[in-house]
């Protein structure tokens, strides 16, 4: 049975590593139903974790869950015509209910800005309402017709979007920013992977908006993934839904506009970042198991042992510490070890006969294997530490991995060569559309995002026209 | 202001009542798609709570979340013949992708025993893997034809839905009287909703089940409300979608299965069961704000007033209760009364200058409308106490409505007038479909549920057909 269990692959096989990790470990199935996934329940975990720490954080930052409908009529959603042209092509229509053909055609939700902020035209009366933050956990359906992956890139997927109305531009603005830092502390803190925070170029933004906030984080196979959005949208949809207050000044005002969300291709990032050879390693602070007890036993010893085990599983489930107590029949000890390293619980606790008696366990780490002797009587402290020292190295590792793969190249050459080699650089550019667009038909690469923290750009030319830089930007691949 | 606010229709009026309290209280409110409501802040943050509660539940019964695909590939929805031509006739399709006909419409799943049970069928090999005990929280889509109303009967919903195989018929049978418990505790220990605990007529089961066990409770206005159902579906689907194991027998056998769900109508459930003539009386323990303190404010003395109203919520919130301070400026007190009380938030502490000296506030019920006054040092222990007491009221006075309400006629004439007179009745009846049908013509209700608690049909004849009586059976109108 441990062949059918393990990984036939190493991780420097990234897309067949990451297909066996997710589907081997229960992350995620394939469905009848091309392009779609099912999540399954050790994803799903992760997921809710995710989801339980966000909505704390929105939360205490005045935003309130709403949930509206999934279907668009064909109408509504053409209003704003750069938000429309740019989601269209992937849009899933509902043509029929029953046996009877609709009179309007319904687009299954790809965002929900125009369904939102026709409700918003509705509501909005006064300034007296404003701030306004309207949020949604829900599924999306875009009709990809790349190659789908399951968690990364996927026709249905489940999301979180923020919608928020302002008096005035400042306050929008702060808002995107504000947006873009969750999201930053829910990649770092909680999934241990470290981000780069940014502007997306002109020709990369959400269609609609006045710019686009992002956090982009480097992949294990030299990808960048985007973690979260944070749009600024101006008036660009308040002036076609119609989204107005009555301001102090008695005048009817457009309301200033932010929308952001990111979604479940968290999870994707989460197995490519941490994962080694032996399949997926979990931050501690999402994974639904943070420590498993294993039985070793002993013919005639069994009994002690498993009741050590239980005992010790209902003690520190009593404590903020999610512990498992692998008690299933049949299997050994090592294919055990294989099926929880391979699923990425950080901790392994070993308890056999002889550990009973002297009250000393073995632990082993994840994310190093290392094996560590531990006392009982301090074990919820200890298991405490260990899970945070899990927490910072894999963080760590993570940003020593994108420390070194970011190159800065000096020529296109040098990009190509970096590109070609799994990683991203840092390059200068003129900021021009065209020329990004020469540069991506020259590199195979693509603009990912245009780092906040900025080096001085003086004196430097683009990499591409030569003409003079204006910023830094993250070059490189994408999912 | 107050006029708009304020309901301007009594419970007696009951159509118009429930609108206006749902659109104005914000636990809803029409979208610009037919059918289809947006869930607003209030309503959303009781289905959190919902969520949570059940949720737990599950999970301690080993019951794990998935999510799966929303759409349903046609070829595989038709697979149970009786389970799709129930379902059919609601179902919207998805025909079209970006500009592209599709080879085959898709569903948009009506409830996901088709999709579920092909993953189910792909997962499942061995006895060792049952019970299997998967569950999701999804949204739903069910065309309907009748009059929609929001909560009540809607295109699209919110619902929970659990599927479990196992190894034998009774321990399928025990998992469908699992699930009916634990809903009959949602309805009665959450939201103080009495119900009525039975199994559906074969006429009314479940399209596919081979029984359906269900939860009914009455309504004000005399209509049933089907509060969760429980699905007994032997082998209709294992047969069809091929959902087998290998046994302990070494041979191959069929899964015993089930299915259950509760939805979003929950809400509806809340909202009509308790409501009165000032709105909705939410239960305490659902309550998303559990008590309201409002500021009573004189010219002068407004600084310690609002300094202690900030205090207690700071402090009270740090325990498990869930309180709000409502500062807002421009609003008189008597205006926020109306207000909370519209939203039903089950206590008011009310707080002005002379309280803050006397350490002693004034609150008010509002089930009862009762003012009590309290002594600032055991306040949490004083709120605890009346949010009990709230939620046993509620409940206690919905149980006697019910008890009222409760029809025993003798003659289809008395069912007759005792349906039209806002009640529901319970009848003899012989259990044959025809003679059902028959009833459904003549006396406008119809076949609501079987209660399990049966009193003695012995020697009771049919209300219809005269013939033998097999069991006594809820009779009325229904959402």
């Amino acid at each position: 049975m441990s062949e059918e269990l393990g990984l036939t692959v190493k991780k420097e096989d990234a897309p067949e590593w990451y297909q066996q990790t997710v589907l081997k470990a229960d992350f995620a199935d394939y469905s009848p139903v091309k392009g779609c996934i099912v999540i399954k329940h050790w994803g799903y975990a992760i997921w809710e974790k995710i989801q339980e720490v966000f909505n704390d954080a929105i939360k205490k930052h005045g935003v309130q869950n709403y949930y509206f409908p999934m279907l668009i009529p064909e109408s509504l959603i053409k209003k704003e015509a750069e938000h429309f042209s740019g989601f269209t092509p992937e849009v899933a229509w509902v043509t029929h209910a029953g046996k009877n053909k609709l009179d309007e055609k319904l687009a299954i939700r790809p965002t929900s800005e125009t369904i939102m902020y026709a409700m918003f035209s509705k509501w909005l009366k006064s300034y007296r309402q404003l701030p306004m933050k309207v949020h949604q956990w829900c599924n999306i359906m875009r009709w990809e017709t790349k190659m789908t992956k399951p968690f990364l890139r996927g026709r249905e997927f489940l999301w979180q979007e923020g919608h928020t109305v302002h008096e005035t531009k400042e306050e929008a603005e702060k808002e995107t920013s504000w947006a873009l830092e969750e999201y930053a502390k829910l990649s770092e803190d909680l999934l241990a992977i470290p981000v780069v925070k940014g502007k997306k170029t002109d020709s990369d933004k959400f269609a609609g908006a006045e710019f686009t906030l992002g956090i982009e984080s480097l992949m294990s196979d030299g990808k960048a993934l985007q973690m979260g959005t944070s749009h600024m949208l101006g008036h660009n949809f308040a002036k076609p839904y119609e989204v107005k207050f009555f301001g102090r000044d008695e005048k009817w005002h457009f309301g200033w506009q932010t929308s952001w969300g990111t979604s479940t291709r968290l999870l994707g990032g989460v197995i490519l970042t941490h994962g080694d050879d032996k399949g997926a390693i979990l931050p501690p602070k999402v994974a639904p198991i943070q420590a498993v007890i294993i039985p070793i036993l002993f013919k005639g010893k069994e009994e002690k042992v498993i009741k050590k085990c239980k005992e010790l599983e209902k003690k520190l489930n009593k404590t903020k510490l999610r512990i498992h107590f692998d008690n299933r029949e049949g299997y050994t000890a090592g294919w055990k070890f294989n099926d929880w390293e391979l699923k990425g619980v950080p901790l392994r606790i070993e308890i056999g006969p002889r550990d009973v008696d002297n009250k000393k366990f073995i632990i082993v780490r994840r994310d190093t294997g290392e094996k560590i002797a531990i006392e009982e009587n301090n074990i919820q402290e200890t298991l405490e530490t260990f899970l945070k020292k899990i927490h910072n190295n894999l963080f760590t590792r993570a940003k020593e991995f994108v420390k070194t793969h970011t190159a800065k190249p000096k020529t296109v050459k040098d990009l190509k060569t970096a590109i070609n080699s799994k990683q991203w650089a840092l390059i200068p550019h003129c900021s021009r559309e065209e020329c990004e667009k020469e540069l991506e038909n020259k590199s195979e690469g693509g603009p990912r995002i245009i780092p906040l923290k900025q080096d001085s750009i003086k004196n430097q030319i683009c990499i591409n026209c030569k003409k003079e830089a204006k910023y830094w930007l993250y070059w490189g691949k994408s999912y």
